[in-house]
């Protein structure tokens, strides 16, 4: 089938690679001309006469809400919009519906699998309506892994993306339990070899995972990771899935602390700790360090 | 070669097979005389004829202690004890030291792998003597998976033990970091198929991991977990992870929420809620739940 | 001065008698015949005549918004409609912006204290402009406890509703602390006298607290707290704050832990430790306590 | 009556002016010649002529545990030796099997109250057999606060130590979360005037307590904590609550969160955070910071 595609950027650039591949046509547009096959969003949708068409967007949050509009005004009814970008799932029924006004359907996926997707293979969390979904098939099909996983309708509009966020907000606490074994294996007196416990764990033991053999590879590169600084952004889905364990009354202390862990890494001072530090001099005569 | 083998439960009797099924000699014992190869401890060093001898103990902690002496004791200089079982790390120097007046090696060993170890091999943390270890190496080479993973000598006395502690604590916080996601995903509006979603994952995801392979198997068998309540006993690791983190200054929010909340899970009432509600009644009048 | 006010529940019939005690006269309205001075809000309104008017709001979250609204209708240029409920601060711009187009004001109070404010003043949190915090002035001196402390202009519209969520969201914190170390004491074996030692603490220590007196008159009340179940209710200013933390990168593993100890004291059963104990059952064969 | 007091410390020093303020005998020894009241324990012991003879020990916790044995050899059938420093509660039991087997009775007493504690008078928590703490009881009287508080016997040897230890942690986390709530006001746009708002609560509010009293002075002093870094030490009592906890299975949600902090306060780079960072790098090819 033919996509136009619209980023093409990290992610976007290997998608169309991939799609490519399995070989659909696809006609990508990036402000960037040196990557772009067209020059102009208008000249994308041109080159779609395979109809309805489907134009996929890749672009940062930021960039998405616009381009979803801007494209949609160039399609037609029965054409397709999806956004496989990070955006925040409530925003995805208002989408559908001021596209659907115009009778072009909507289709918002989470996007899993990083820089490794291109040979591995995306997992695919799709939200819509079945028969949206059933159109982009062909492109879930070449992007995914083979094999019976790395695909699922989750729901309706923003399902998709909702599954995405909570997939990141247990990313971040996984994440955070290696680390927090890590930190302490190398503060324990009685360890000797703390990156061949991590390699030793790749298989066999419980803790076997994607993010162990990731932590095995950057433990190989950096074996005290003494090339990197501590500290951490967050994209937002932590976030989000706080709030939404927030909303729905869902405990999320796991998932929170490590989010708010890198809150901390990325602080010059904590003016908590120093209101904690003011408190310890108050009652009890207890030193203060100088700021 | 031969190894003597002191627990023949649901760990020590799929060993027994594995290390057979590599081609060496296993005398079991067991209280159990249906699995045991031999009626006591003494018959089964006088069955191991190739010295020195190595006796494997894998019997349950509280067990574990009083064997030890038992079995050393029975041993010749030179021979080995190894303690595979869930032992506390900070034990284990005792151990070798009381060995070691009589001139009997100490091994200990963590292993991973639970029920699945039998077919797939089993993760093993290795502490001790670096001359100790080699005599051993063989029996853990059959034990282990196959391939360069699964196996590590992790440093002196109660570094095995140490090891697979921190294992389990990880274990715990990503557990609990599904969990989370899992019940966020039950409670959103927005999402048809959960259990879809979770054996999306499986491939392409960053979170694709062993524990979400169990997941998935366990909603294929029971896909709204109806007939399993949500109590959840602990093993020890996580609370020594938590004790080792609060005395080496680690900060352990992650993994010492994973624990809280399994403590939680088996409290008929909560007497710090009660507190809670006592006070609000108190200051707000705000209505309480009889007992 | 005159005052309008909305609500005579538990906290606007308390706050009558107060400005009144105080030298004001109070023109209350409620939909409870019984307790209030007038039986419409226009007739609330219409023997308002020392102008400008003030009105001050005091009901449930959910009537606030329609009630700032029509009061606003029955106001002239000048006068001011004051908010003391437990709104959310991020409402109050849009409503000073609404009324200020008819040249009223408005002015949102965050009030603690309690069902003890009648005796002992309330504290209270107030944002808005100068000019109409000025006018209400008279108010603000009634309500709030003898002394210098017990009020404070936080800022502008919405700064006192703000204020009144942190304070909460830090009582919240507060009142887990002691809930988990007087659990803690119940369960050590070598404490005699748990109500006691909290009695105790009630001068000379660094816990010494309102919050601790409470505690200690619900132990002399009802000493093991048999009488009251481990169930909590949440009033959103503790999810509020949460929110803000996340929003602004500020860490809250505090106040996070104590409102999500009050979602797990209101489930029958919890669906994040199902998935804990099939996962324990599906690697390790443990056992599962049936639903 | 009269009283040996080793150790003259802030707490000691301050402690041997109430107990003589409120008409009792106090023979202080401490190492330092310039406040000792005379040079050696055994001449400290020789005055106190009013048999038996109590000695109370106030001296850091790393010395405690040698000085109640070398009293305890100095004092006769009868005497009592009383602990009132920072000792972990699991010790006192066979302190006072030590001291029983020559006679010596053993009282250990939790302090609270800091350097304020020699005008408002010193909460006192208190372990040991009725009919010691009934002979120290005139002590205890002298050094309460004035009225019913400030003074428990919790329990028996240990008790008075394990009851203050809980009220650290408890103080722990009540510090925590003020200095959240401190610092989401720091961080919001909407907040005018953040040392107003403390001080405001300081009548009529539920947080209303001594910490927040204390919190305003350092304000008062320092707007807005320039002067201090955010670095907190910790003094043994929070984390043995959390092992208590850890222990005795009761959830330590916040105390714990509370002494992470401080934990995460005193590190100048997180290893737990270089290993999130690596694997963001890992999987998402995002950016890190270089040591």
């Amino acid at each position: 089938m033919q996509l136009g595609l619209v980023g093409l950027g990290r992610m976007g650039g290997n998608m169309r690679e991939r799609i490519r591949a399995a070989g659909h046509e696809v006609v990508g547009f990036s402000n960037d001309p040196a990557v772009a096959d067209v020059n102009s969003l208008a000249a994308m949708v041109e080159k779609l006469t395979d109809t309805p068409r489907v134009v996929w967007i890749m672009v940062p949050v930021s960039a998405t809400e616009a381009l979803v509009d801007e494209v949609g005004a160039l399609l037609s009814p029965g054409d397709i919009v999806v956004d496989g970008g990070n955006s925040k799932f409530d925003g995805d029924g208002a989408r559908a519906e001021r596209l659907g006004k115009r009778g072009v359907g909507y289709v918002d996926v989470g996007v899993s699998g990083g820089i490794w997707g291109k040979d591995y293979g995306y997992a695919l969390m799709v939200g819509g309506e079945k028969a949206d979904v059933e159109r982009v098939k062909p492109v879930f099909d070449a992007l995914k892994p083979a094999g019976e996983f790395g695909y699922v309708h989750a729901g309706g509009h923003g399902a998709g993306h909702y599954a995405k966020m909570v997939h990141n907000g247990i990313e971040y606490g996984m994440m955070h339990a290696f680390a927090e074994g890590y930190e302490l294996m190398r503060a324990a007196e009685i360890i000797d070899d703390v990156p061949g416990i991590i390699k030793s764990w790749r298989e066999g033991s419980v803790v076997k995972s994607w993010l162990l053999d990731l932590l095995d590879k950057a433990l190989d590169e950096d074996p005290n990771l003494d090339k990197i600084r501590g500290y951490a952004d967050d994209t937002g889905e932590g976030r989000w899935t706080i709030n939404e364990g927030v909303r729905l009354a869902v405990p999320m202390n796991v998932i929170a602390a490590s989010v708010f862990a890198r809150f901390v890494s990325r602080q010059e001072d904590s003016p908590a700790i120093k209101a904690i530090a003011a408190l310890r001099k108050q009652f009890g005569g207890h030193a203060v360090k100088d700021a």
